[in-house]
């Protein structure tokens, strides 16, 4: 019988970015994370799926986020406010500390189709936390949808252009430049 | 040796759709199709690698044609007003004539997640032909993928729209609606 590991998970999680950033995505095995982590392959699969879900565990919460942060918002907050306001409060605390590893894992995505499937799941499964945050709200059905949307938009094409540059611009800065473009070609 | 069937493709199209509106995507089967289609899974093969691409056939030609159809705007047309004209184009000649089919498929692509994930990368093949047709155009790279992402936003939330509804509205006319909505929602 195995026993709860203290850390586990967060050891399964290092030993996989390790691996896959020293050998690519495709080519480590669940036995290869869990020899580096000294765990069992058990013990993986009591914390994931999959390898692949080791990249989305931290994820899993994100939902539940959405609606907190949209929840407490007071009742007249313009949709528009509220998700500017709301993509800094993400842009500043869960983005920007951790930059590299974010370009590290971009890197990831782009080498393989099922991660990049993957993201496309998390981006839909965002997308609607903030369109049901916004007819809880009481926005109509379209207009919930379309700013849900341009939400997850801003996001993928600002945190794309931020992590690309080699500057030190801040993401929230390229976000609010971002929506500043999005406004001029809509004309 | 089989040989190649007159309409054999048509004929397996026509099967499946029959086969998933009957018993839905899940329950059917490959055999199913081909007995249906009086032909063998060797010919269904040979046009499409499994029972899901069936219903996604018809949308390799897209990149293509949205390709062409950007290539042959004016060169100083604007990028909005490209979108809208295309859109026009799409709405009136490939959905408004397929209305009941387009239901059809909406109600089973609601049934399985392996068509929504389906959905979700044909929309981003969409999106990122139309940010290349906008690239090749000299648009820069920001503007060209908002656009595009605005182009499948719009594409997708009035489809919805235009689907849900009882009435005789057309689509292009809620496409406008929604365009609207979205430049009221941007403030």
């Amino acid at each position: 019988m195995s026993r709860w590991q203290p850390g586990a998970r967060e050891r399964l999680q290092q030993a996989a970015h390790e691996l896959f950033a020293e050998q690519g995505f495709a080519a480590t095995t669940v036995p290869e994370i869990t020899a580096r982590a000294g765990l069992t392959t058990r013990t993986f699969f009591r914390y994931f799926s999959d390898k692949r879900e080791v990249l989305y565990a931290d994820d899993a919460e994100v939902p539940a986020m959405i609606a907190m942060m949209m929840a407490s918002a007071p009742p007249d907050t313009e949709p528009m406010a509220l998700i500017v306001e709301g993509l800094q409060t993400v842009a500043e605390t869960r983005f920007e500390p951790r930059k590299e590893a974010l370009r590290a894992r971009r890197e990831l995505v782009c080498t393989d189709a099922g991660l990049q499937e993957r993201d496309l799941h998390k981006r839909a499964v965002m997308s609607e936390a903030i369109r049901e945050g916004f007819r809880t709200r009481g926005v109509d059905s379209v207009r919930a949808a379309l700013i849900a949307e341009i939400c997850v938009t801003l996001i993928a094409v600002a945190l794309n252009e931020w992590l690309e540059r080699d500057d030190d611009r801040r993401l929230y800065e390229i976000i609010l430049e971002t929506l500043a473009t999005l406004r001029s070609s809509l004309g």
